[in-house]
C-alpha cells in the first residue's frame, strides 16, 4: 500500500483502521565505481514497499536525497546539510501527524542519516516538551541492514569483503530491483573503515568511493535473499514499534 | 539517463561532454477522490525521464514531496513549508554545482511549487550578488503542462472541463504511467478557481479536492498522447535553456 | 489615509468600519543612467496613497527595500536577501492580523518581489495549515503596472520603448511625483529582455542597466496619467479582494 | 543628497568623494492618543535629511518599521522581530558595504532599536572575526534625541513633562514636518517609567500609551527648534565617526 | 544554592515559596598578557552564587562561553555569534520558565553580550506580543561592576587606571577566587577605550588587548573586597527585581 | 591544563606544541529523586580535568547546559533544543578551529548530546564539502562511561543496578567530587529502559526519573575509582583521536 498510488478517501479509510506508516528514506550518493548513485534511495524504497505489504502498512514517499556531505567529491553525488534534512523530516512527520498517523518507521538505506533524523525526531519532541503540548508521534529510524538476519546472509555470502560503504550487500539489492543495471568489474581492495571530516578527506583515504567492500562478489541473486531477510528481520521491528504506547 | 542509475565515473564523464541536468519536482497531496496522491511526482518524473532520454539529458533524482500546505486538510498529503523546499532546492543545486553542471532545468509537476523555487533561485543567486564572487548556475522551472502541444490538447480533449487541479489531463498521464490505478467514478461540477488562504479554507471552498476539474474524462490513452506532447514542448524549452549563456 | 499620519484611537476607529490595508512595497535599485534609485518605492508608494483615496482604505508603511539583489553591481542598489524580505512580510502581516485587520493588499512596484512575496504569504498560510489554526488573513501582491488602463496607456505612448526595467513609465511617474527630479538624456538602444542570474551577470547583459527601455521618452504629464490609470485598475482589483471571504 | 533621488552614476561619483552615508531608522508604533503612528519614522528621517545637507553626506533609504512588539496591544502598530530587524540591517550594510561604502550612521528614531542593531552590528563583524576576514564596515546607530543641545532644549520646553514615550519633544517635531497633522488635547498625568515584558504588560502599566510624557505642551515651533538642535548635536558626532580609522 | 547541586525535587519546594533565578553569564575570551581567559565567567558565577546565599535565591548554571568575536585575534577565546547566544538565552529561559520559575536575573561578567543579552529577552517577549499570549517571564541582566559600592572602590583602588577590558578590577576578583593564578607583571599605559568593529581591528587597536587597564595594581585583597562591594550592589537591585509585578 | 585558567599567551605557547583540545559537555536535568541536575556537567567536567592531566593536553570550557528536552517534566532541567546545542558546537569549534586548533575531543557527560554533537559536527563539515574549501576540524565525541574499564568497573559494583538514567555509577562520580552532597535514600526497583518521545512521555513512563538505576548503591569511593578507570579509557581514545591525520 503506497501512499502516493492512493487516494484521500483510501488514507482516510486506513487512518480508521490503524494510524502506522512507513517511510523510505535513502540517498543520493556515490556508491564506488560501478554502485549507482541511488543504490541507498532503491534499497531503501524497495525494502520498504514489501515491509509494507508483509506488515499491511501504508508506505509513504521515499526521501530520495540524504544527507550525504562526504561523498560530494564524487561527481552525482547530491545531498542535503544536515539542517536541511532536519527541516524535511520535521514536515514530513508534522504532514502526516496532522491527518492522525502516530506511528512513524523511517526504513533507512544510508548511515549518514542516522544522527540527524534522530536529532530532527528530538527537535520535534523538543516543541511539545518546551511548551507543555501534547505528545508528538513515536518516530523511528531503523537501517535495512542491521537485523540479524542481514547480518548473518551479508555474513555467508560476503565473510569480511562486504564493507561499510558501497557494500556487497547493498549492490546485490539493487541489482535484485534493477536487473537491466548489473555492472561487474574486478575489484582490488578496499581501504578498511576509519574516520573522515570533510569530502576532500574522504575521498583521500577512500580513492574509489567504497569502504572495505568488494561488489565483485554481488549478485541479483543475493539481493533477493538479502530483501527477504531484511523484511523478516524489520517486520519483528515493526511489531515492536507499532505496539508502542 | 537517470543520476539515481549511474555510476559517480559515468556521471565524470558525462560532465565531459556537457553541463545540463533536468530534476523532476513535484509533490504528495490530494488530487480528488480518485486522483492518485502521488499524481504531481509521477506526471514530473514520466515526463522528465521521457525528456532526457529525447533530448540525451541526465535526469536528477525526484523530489516527490513539495509546497502543499493548502491541501493539508485532504488525509495523506504531505507539504514542506516554503522555507523547507527552498533549503531542499539550494542544496541540490549547490551539489550538482559542485560537480560542475551548470544548467538545471527543474521539471514540474505542482503550479504551487513555483513561487517558492523561484524564491530558492533568487536567494542562491543572491548569495553570490552580495559577495560579488562567481556565476551562479543557470537554474529555472517550468511546468509540464505550460507548452502549446499541451495545451491544445488538454482543450480538445477536455475543452472547460480540465480544471487547476485533480486535472483531467494530470489523472490521464498518471494512468498512462500506472494502468493498474485506474479508478473510474462519476463527477459532479467542480467548484471553479479562485483563491484561498490556508488548508481549512481550500476545503472550504473547495469540498473534495477538485478545481474545476472533471476526473471523469480522463483515459489512460490520453495520458500516453500527453506525455508526448509534454516532452516534445519541453524539449524546445530545453533546446533554449541549454544554450543560454 | 495613511497609517503613519493617524493615532492608534484613530486606527482602532477605522477597524470598527472595515478591516482592509493597502501597504506599498517597492526597491532601492538602479534604474537606469537617469532613473532614481528609489523609483520603484516611489511609484508604489505614490500609487497606494491615491488608492487609498480612491478606495478610503487605510494605507499602511511603505516597505522601501526589497528583493534586488541583481540589481547590486550597480552603485546604491540596497536589497534584502529574498529569506530577509520573507521575514519582514510575515511580521508586517502578523502585526496587523493582530489589530484586526483581515485583508492586506500589497500594491507593488518591482518585479523581483513578487516571488519572494508570494513564498511570505505561503509560508503564513502554511503554519496554519500545519496546525489546523485559525484562517490567516487575505494576502495579495499586485503589480500596479498590470492592470489594462495601464498597459494601454504606456503602449500608447511608448510603443515598445517602454521596456521592462527603467522604464519609461516608471520614470514618468517619479518625475509626476518629483518635479525638481527631471533628468533627461538621449538613450541608444537598450538590450531586450532575457533572464539572468546574479548581479554580474545583470550588469553583463544591461550594461547601462536598463532593459529595453527609451527613458528618453519619459514626461512628468505622462506620469500623471500613468498614476490616474493606475489607480483606477487598482481600484477595480482591491473592490474584488476586499470581497473575497 | 537622498539616496533615492540618486540615480547610479551619481552614487559612483559620490563614492570617489567619500564612503560615510546616513541611514534613517524609526518605528510604526502607537504614540499616545494623538500622536502619530509613524512619529519614529517622521523624526528621524527629517533629522537625517536635514544632517545630510549639513554636512554634505548621503542619505539612505528610511527604513520605517523597527522593533517595536510591546506596542503591538495598540491599535496600528507595526512592527518586525528583534531577529528580522537583525537581518534587515545585515542585508542593507551588506549592500552598501558591497559598492564601497565604509562608514554608516544609523539615525535612530526609536529606542527599542538600539539592543537589535547592535547585535545586527555585532553579527556581521562576527562573520569577519571567525573567518578572518577583510575589516568590516564601521557602523553606529545614534539616538537624534541623546545630544546635549537636544537635552537642554528639551528640558528647557517640558522640563519633567517630557517623558520617554509619547514625548513633548517628539511630537512637536512630527508637527514641524507635518503641520497640517496637530491635534491637541489635554492630559493627565502619564505614569512614570518603569521596565516591561510583553505588549498586554507595556499596555497594562501604560493604558493610553504614554510614558511619562504631557502631549498637551507640544508645539510645531518647538518642533523646528528641536531638528536644529539634533542637526548640530548629530553633525558633531558625525564628524568624529566619519573619522574613524 | 546551586541550581547544579539540588535534585528535581529540592527545586519543586523551592518553587512553592519563590520563582525568582540568578544566572550567571560571562565569557571565555583573552583578558590581556596574565589575565585569565575565564576571568568573566570566572567572577560572573562567584558573584552570582555569593548573591545567591545573601538573598537566598537558586543559582543557575553559568553560561561561561558569551559573545566575544572582538577578541578571537587572541588565542584561546571561545565565542557564540550573537544568534547563537540569543538562541541560548531563549532556551534556558524556557526551560525555567515551564517549571514555574517567574524572575530571571542574568548576572553578567562581560559587556559584549548586554546587546545580544537584551535582544534575546524582546526576541521572548515578542512571541508572546505577536500571539497576544500569555505574560512572559520578567528578565533583567545586570552587569557585577555597574553598582555604585564596585564604582567607588574601584576608583579608589585604582584610579584612572582600572580600564574597561582586562580590568585591575576583574583581575583582583579572579585572584580571590583562584588564589593559585596569580601571575603578575609590569605592565606600560594601555591604549584608551574606542570603538572596533571586528577581531583584527581590534587586535590592532588593543595590541595586547588590554583596554586602558593597569593590571599590575590587581591584588587578591581587592578581589575579595569587590566581591563584597558588587554583592552588596547586587542585592539592591534583586530586591527590586523579584519584586516586579 | 584548563583553558580558562590560561592566558592569551600561554595558548599560544601551547598551539606551537600541539594543537588538541578537551571540552567537556554535560547537561542540567534532573537525575532522580537524589541525583543532582548538574550531574551530567560535573561528571564531565571532572572526567575531562583529569584526562586533559593525564595527556596533557588543554581541557576548554565546559559546556554544562546540553539536549535533554525529555527531562523538562521535571523541576530544574534546563535544555537547549537540539538545533541550538548545534549551532553552539558549530560556533565554539570555530573558535578554537581559528587559532589553530585541529583536533577536539567532547568529553560528554551526557547520552541525550550525541545525535546532535554529532550532526554538529556534520553540518560544520558540510560547509567544506559543499564549497570545496579546506580541511574541517577533526570532531568526535565521547561519552565517558563507554570504555571497558568503566563498564567493567560498573558491572562489578552494581551488577544489572546501575541503569541508564540517573545511574548508580554517575551519582558516585558527583560524590567523589562533591562529597558534601551525598544525600542518601532508600528506592525501589526503577522502570527498565525504552523509548519515549517527549517530556510528558518521559514522566509518564519514568514517574521519579531514574531509567533502571539503583542509586542506593552508590558510593563516593565507588566515584573515585570510576573516575579513574574512565580517565585510563579515555586516554587510550584520545591517544588514538590525537594521532589522525
Ligand atoms: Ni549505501
Ligand atoms: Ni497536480
Ligand atoms: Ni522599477
Ligand atoms: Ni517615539
Ligand atoms: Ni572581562
Ligand atoms: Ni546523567
Amino acid at each position: 500500500m503506497r501512499l502516493q498510488l492512493m487516494s484521500w478517501p483510501e488514507v482516510e479509510t486506513y487512518l480508521q483502521r490503524r494510524t502506522d506508516i512507513i517511510i523510505p528514506i535513502g540517498s543520493t550518493e556515490q556508491h564506488g565505481p560501478t554502485g549507482l548513485l541511488g543504490t541507498d534511495a532503491i534499497t531503501a524504497e524497495a525494502i520498504a514497499w514489501k515491509l509494507g505489504e508483509a506488515v499491511g502498512a501504508c508506505v509513504g514517499p521515499t526521501l530520495g536525497v540524504g544527507m550525504a556531505h562526504h561523498h560530494l567529491a564524487f561527481a552525482g553525488t547530491v545531498s542535503l546539510r544536515p539542517s536541511t534534512l532536519a527541516a524535511v523530516v520535521a514536515d514530513v512527520v508534522a504532514s502526516l501527524h496532522r491527518h492522525g498517523f502516530t506511528h512513524m518507521l523511517f526504513v533507512n538505506g544510508h548511515g549518514g542519516n542516522v544522527a540527524t533524523v534522530n536529532m530532527a525526531f528530538q527537535e520535534i519532541a523538543a516543541a511539545s516538551s518546551f511548551g507543555g503540548g501534547s505528545v508528538p508521534p513515536v518516530c523511528s529510524i531503523v537501517n535495512w541492514w542491521d537485523g540479524n538476519r542481514v547480518k548473518d546472509l551479508a555474513r555467508t555470502l560476503y565473510g569480511d569483503q562486504d564493507g561499510s560503504h558501497g557494500t556487497a550487500s547493498e549492490i546485490s539489492v539493487t541489482w535484485a530491483v534493477h536487473p537491466d543495471q548489473v555492472r561487474r568489474a574486478e575489484f582490488g581492495p578496499a581501504p578498511a573503515a576509519r574516520p573522515w571530516t570533510d569530502a576532500a578527506d574522504f575521498r583521500r583515504h577512500f580513492p574509489d568511493g567504497r569502504i572495505g567492500s568488494n561488489p565483485g562478489l554481488s549478485d541479483p541473486a543475493h539481493g533477493a535473499a538479502l530483501i527477504e531477510a531484511a523484511v523478516a528481520d524489520l517486520a519483528e521491528r515493526h511489531a515492536g514499534f507499532a505496539a508502542r504506547a
